[in-house]
């Protein structure tokens, strides 16, 4: 338990990844990753009565799923954080209701799977709890409902527009694992960063400027550089903010090879998939970590991932209001365990 | 940093409250705390463009007083967590982007101050931070937007129904203080619980079982009574829904003498104030915690307070839906500092 530099907590005891599980909707299903899912949903309704429940069983699914993988009873289950993109977080505290875990809500708009590792971790770390549920999820047809418009209008997208994920990905922290479980080792806090962006369907632009300041936070607190990561990943800028994002590590001489950034919402979706911009949500970071990533990890293809999570504080009263929109990031780093 | 029972983080280095500022507007600034509140805004618009944005300003001024009152610049704030009711906490998340400061957006409805605290107190109290801000707020006519109407509807409201408050908590969390300086001690973490209740004006009834369940987590993890407490404060269940909690602990055979139970909500207003049930929101018990309960504790007329935080989720999508509220909540235990 220690600090380094301005925003990055160290987890001096790193907690394990002791089990994690990824869901996806039948689109991301279709995609590039396809094969990294533990669950492609036939049907995004999920035998419910709204998207909204529907998305709060997936939630409810991927936290079961954690569990019996870990071979651990909802009982046991000290904490569940997490949050997803409707108001009032109603996906994850319907869930948490079901489930009857003690809730911790959190907002971090499409960032919050990497808010809920940073403080589950550093629960888990500090040795307030023996584990910690780490949870997010999005959903197409409430973030809509939500941010935009009913989709039943058809309203149509404009290029930069992203694609909200049907998608939910949950990992349980542990102070106890098998030796080889990876390890959540430090997280750096971002800040709230706004260029100004005010086009509301330009998520990846209002976003690149929070992961910029919140990379170059962690690189700064930690001396460390991209050569110290075999991967960084982003959340979910998609093809146009994955750009912005190189061009704002460009200007400001922060070394990033272009081959070593992956964006998750610019790889869940193939081009042709009618994203547009790519994937977003809260649940496509959570899910691309939970599957890609944290497999990768285990496999040893990657010995150290930074991966960030980045929101953008898109309120739809506020657009309305003439605001901009300002964004907000959070990073972790996950190790591969021994081998 | 050590855990108690099934829902209990005891803070073995227990952060200090550095200082405090509550903030309340000019229907608060004439209830029967008025003289407690640092603050009593004469405008309730703050001067601003929108009731929105007056609660981002709101939120932007008792953090700054907090600072100053702790002789702390933005720069060595380390951590903001905090939150409100509007969706995707503008407030909140727009005051962290004036401000500056890392941040940790929180969704626990009414609650949010006292789930910040305990969150706050971990990563103090575990040595991840030497600071943190933990700030809620809410605003009348914000809230009315964000559930109900808009205000200039005049729409009319049941006896049941309670009154947002328009206020503003903050709390410094510090690793260091004056030795006298309030401790935050241990934190009770909540399940969502649901009774069942539909009506979305009787957010005493939805929340009471949520308190009820933990605080008897609470007195069951710690092996504590009401009689280890010099006073046991609710959030804001009103003048019903702290009678209906009374009868919760009655039921369950929790022993609860009346005198030592206040709620925040229904002693924020004097009952010919129009308030109804009585007073709500994150400000709450933000405001009451931070005036007229934690300045008690530092005068010495109280050793230690159990302050818990109710939220009700209340969404305005899953009500329409039909499906019941939730009610989530949490507790803290304050401490006066040597004398």
């Amino acid at each position: 338990m220690s600090r380094m530099g301005t925003q990055t907590l160290v987890f001096d005891s790193p907690p394990f990844i002791a089990a994690q599980t990824s869901i996806v909707g039948p689109k991301e299903g279709k995609g590039p990753l396809a094969e990294w899912f533990d669950v492609i949903l036939e049907d995004d309704l999920l035998g419910q009565q709204s998207w909204e429940m529907a998305e709060s069983e997936m939630v409810c699914r991927a936290v079961e799923r954690t569990l019996r993988a870990a071979n651990l009873s909802a009982d046991a289950a000290q904490a569940m954080l997490g949050g997803d993109l409707n108001g009032q977080i109603i996906a994850s505290s319907f869930a948490a209701r079901t489930l009857g875990i003690p809730f911790l809500g959190l907002y971090g708009a499409c960032s919050t799977f990497i808010q809920a590792l940073i403080l589950g971790a550093s629960l888990v770390s500090g040795g307030y709890l023996d584990n910690a549920l780490c949870a997010a999820s999005s959903h197409y047809c409430t973030a809509e409902r939500q941010f935009r418009f009913p989709v039943e209008m058809g309203n149509q997208r404009p290029p930069q527009a992203s694609w909200t994920t049907t998608a939910c990905g949950c990992a349980l922290l542990s102070r106890q694992a098998a030796p080889d479980a990876l390890r959540v080792t430090c997280g750096t806090i971002g800040r709230v960063i706004d260029l100004e962006i005010k086009d509301s369907n330009h998520m990846g632009a209002a976003m690149a400027p929070a992961v910029c300041s919140c990379i170059s936070a962690h690189f700064a607190d930690t001396g460390r550089t991209a050569a110290d990561y075999d991967l960084i990943a982003t959340g979910d800028l998609g093809w146009i903010g994955r750009n912005i994002l190189m061009e704002l590590f460009h200007r400001d001489k922060t070394d990033m090879p272009d081959e070593k950034l992956i964006d998750c919402g610019a790889s869940i979706f193939f081009q042709e998939q009618d994203s547009h911009a790519g994937g977003s949500g809260c649940g496509c970071v959570a899910s691309v970590s939970c599957g890609w990533l944290m497999k990768r990890l285990q496999r040893g293809e990657l010995k150290r991932a930074l991966i960030t999570g980045s929101g953008a504080m898109l309120s739809p009263i506020s657009c309305q209001q003439g605001q901009s929109i300002p964004g907000i990031a959070y990073a972790v780093c996950i190790e591969g365990g021994a081998k």
